[in-house]
């Protein structure tokens, strides 16, 4: 029987431990903001140390910060780390960081599995994430069960930690640019006096087709931004991870950075990153006020 | 029995031509530059005003200078057209001269259908296109069978000339953002070591899907540009329709223009649109030159 120590609950990272725990795996979670509940059905630590004493630990935190403070320190995943213990990082968090975990982990005699995933909150509790994962074959054999239960989609790119993070990154820089530009067109549609919901089903069914203008494109015509699915921050981190990486120029990427970050400095840090048509319509109705 | 002429007879005009006479519609066709082989079914006219002697006149011309010279002169559509026919203004012209050549058709007492298309040449040559129309009801009227044989989706967005473009360039937008991001997308994989067509299977899969990316994205990876579906002119002029009528900042649109602008101003602009990679992988060898 496989125990997991799950360390991060957030948006993405509860469904999958729940997921975990309800596939019959034992599950012991840890997020220094978040309780858990009797729902989630899995027990908390107290410290990610605690968490950590078992024999998969999944780090899903949100930031490349977060990562590094939920493994150091007295509490942190280091102090409990088991020797040959396998350590999932699943949030996506950049090549320098993954790189910096890997090394602290396999100093602590555990291995690493890189494994940053996409697919959103819904299928993060169906176990139908995407997964993209990278690991030396020792560490796959220890997590295969784990990123089995989680992923529908489970492509091992190599041996190589950095090799997931790098395909993470390529796809994030797609998805911002694409949310984005939905965001561009539906307000760009309201400008011209084109009804945006009309637009959305036209559009959806032609050449200008998106998995994001079909997911996030209602959200944004319904104005409907206060219960995050994933937030405008998250693209700010992502995107700036995707500049960090750039060998060439990135016009795409940099004018996508630019709406999510000024949404963000506007305070909607924290919405659902749909909110990012609001830095379009805010401008229009100033101009027009 | 419904006579066409079928003015313009490009990529997307020829295979549409061919449809309608495939269909059983009396078709003649028209175009300065392209001649007309037995394999199209249909009769050739020599001028514009002879094809125009129709009951139908459906403009698929690639500009908005070639629907005018199209239309005027002696040799032109107005010259020929027959008092109560409709034009079929099917290409993307913009909001301007849609509305220049309304004004036209109707001095010489013809109606006016403004229904561009989008879908590509596959869909063009088997009457699957999207069309986006707007018109009057009596000129609807007459071109109703023409637009249900060349569309699987024909969407009616109103009675007022314009609308349809409008539509459009609501559509081309996204399209034009979506080739030039999938084009940065892979370039930067490759530039991290990503496998591309790896990473295009991965990314198909997930939320970085988009129609462009599986479309165009494995002429890309192949470097395929020398039989232009779409060419890169093409977005040039279409980008610039939708700046023409911006009334907000499109800074996706701006970056998105400046590729395919650059693209053609290396000399490719009759390549296929997917050629706007190599404004990204040019820069690249020249780097590392």
């Amino acid at each position: 029987m496989t125990t997991i120590g799950f360390i991060g609950l957030g948006a993405m990272g509860r469904p999958m431990a729940r997921h975990l725990a309800a596939s019959g795996f034992t599950v012991t979670g840890f997020d220094p903001y978040a309780p858990v509940d009797r729902l989630d059905g899995f027990e908390r630590a107290h410290t990610a140390a605690q968490a950590a004493d078992a024999d998969v630990v999944a780090l899903m935190v949100a930031t490349p910060t977060q990562a590094e403070s939920a493994l150091g320190g007295p509490d942190g995943v280091l102090a409990g780390l088991r020797p040959g213990a396998v350590v999932i990082v699943m949030a996506t968090v950049g090549l320098e960081s993954v790189q910096a975990i890997a090394a602290q982990v396999e100093a602590a005699s555990g291995l690493v599995v890189d494994a940053p995933v996409s697919g959103g909150v819904r299928r993060a509790a169906t176990g139908d994430l995407l997964i993209m994962a990278s690991a030396s074959p020792d560490a796959f054999a220890r997590a295969d069960a784990t990123l089995d239960a989680l992923g529908g989609n489970v492509y091992r790119l190599g041996a190589a930690v950095g090799d997931g993070q790098r395909m993470k990154l390529v796809n994030q820089l797609l998805c911002g640019v694409h949310i984005a530009v939905a965001a561009e067109g539906l307000a760009y549609a309201e400008s011209l006096g084109v009804d945006p919901e009309q637009a959305l089903a036209i559009l959806s069914s032609g050449a200008a087709a998106s998995f994001m203008l079909a997911d996030r494109g209602p959200r944004m015509v319904a104005e409907e931004f206060d219960e995050p699915k994933s937030a405008i921050d998250i693209f700010v981190k992502d995107l700036g991870l995707v500049r960090a990486e750039a060998r060439l120029p990135l016009p795409m990427v940099d004018a996508a950075f630019e709406r999510f970050a000024a949404a963000s400095a506007h305070g909607d840090g924290r919405l659902d990153d749909s909110a990012v048509i609001t830095t379009y319509t805010r401008i229009d109705q100033e101009e027009h006020a």
